[in-house]
C-alpha cells in the first residue's frame, strides 16, 4: 500500500515540528541533514529555526545496486567541521525505516562529543528496527506514526499534479 | 516586487531543466549541491538525473550578519571526495543573482581538474553581475530569467497555503 504525500503537507508537518522543537526547549546549535532524504525536510526546517546546516551521506548500496555490510560514506563533514564538539545537534532524515541509517550516523556523530544530540524525522515506520537508538539520544521528534506503508515522498514524483491529486491533502 | 513560487511549480521546473541537461547531450558524474538555496533543487534533480549528490556551504555573512569579503565556507567537499578529478560534475543553486557565489564555487571546483564543469540554476536575474562564469564552464541551464525581483521561495513560506495563493500557479 503506498502513502502519497505533497510538499505542502510535509512543509506544515515541518513548522509544526519546529514548533514542538521549540517548545520542548531544545535550542540547536546546528543542523545536521542525513542525504539525500534530510535535505529538503532540513532546508525546509531552516525556516523555522535557523541554523547552519551541514550534511552527511552514507550508502548501504555498491555500483551494482547490492546491498553492502559497511555503509560506504558519500561525504561526511569537513575536518574543519568537526567541531561539533560542545555543540547541540540536530539529526534530521525523512523517514526511520529500520533505524540502521540512524544509528550509524548517531554513532558517528556522538564521536565528537556534542553537548546534546537530538533526532528530528518526518515519519517513523511501525516495524521491527534493526538499529537503535544510542542511550545518550534523549529527544526524538517524529512528525507522523505510520504503518509499514510505501511512502511516496514529492520529491520523488514524475509527476507532481498526480501526486498531489494521490495525496490526502489533495493540494 | 515580489515574485511568489510553489513547490510544485518549481518541481516542473526541474523536470524540465533535467530534459533539457539530457537532451542535450551532458551526463553529469555527480551533482554538487551549493547550501543552502540548492539542497531542495538538487534533490528535486536526482529523480530525474541520478547521481549522487555532494554538498558546498559558503557563506558571505560573519555571526552579526556582516557581509565579508572573503567567503567562509560552511562545509566543503571532503578530502576523500576531492576525487572529482577526471569528473563530470554538475553545480546546481537557486538563483544567479550577483553571480558571486557561482563564480566563487565554480572556481574551487575546477581545481580539482573535472573533466566537465556545468552549472543549473533556477533563476537568473536580468542585472549587473559581480562574478564571472569561468571560461571552461560551457553548460549554463536556467529554468527562467527574471528582472531582478524579490524572489519569494516555497521553502522559505511561513505559511505555505498563502504562498500557494500568491504563486502564479496556485497550486
Amino acid at each position: 500500500m503506498k502513502y502519497y504525500l505533497s510538499y505542502n503537507q510535509i512543509h506544515k508537518m515541518v513548522k509544526s515540528l519546529a514548533e514542538r522543537i521549540i517548545k520542548d526547549g531544545f535550542n540547536p546549535d546546528v543542523i545536521v541533514a542525513i542525504g539525500t532524504g534530510g535535505f529538503i525536510p532540513a532546508r525546509m526546517l531552516k525556516t523555522f529555526i535557523n541554523r547552519t546546516i551541514l550534511t552527511v551521506g552514507i550508502s548501504y548500496y555498491d555500483e551494482n545496486d547490492k546491498p553492502k555490510l559497511i555503509p560506504e560514506t558519500i561525504q561526511w563533514i569537513d575536518e574543519v567541521e568537526r567541531k561539533l564538539s560542545g555543540k547541540k545537534i540536530l539529526l534530521v532524515d525523512e523517514v526511520d525505516d529500520s533505524r540502521t541509517t540512524l544509528e550509524y550516523c548517531l554513532n558517528e556523530l556522538l564521536k565528537y562529543n556534542p553537548k546534546e544530540l537530538a533526532v528530528m524525522v518526518l515519519h517513523n515506520k511501525n516495524k521491527e528496527k534493526r538499529g537503535k537508538l544510542p542511550v545518550p539520544v534523549k529527544r526524538y521528534y517524529v512528525g507522523e506514526k505510520i504503518d509499514d506503508l510505501w511512502i511516496c515522498y514529492p520529491w520523488d514524483a514524475q509527476d507532481i499534479d498526480e501526486q498531489v491529486k494521490l495525496s490526502v491533502s489533495g493540494k
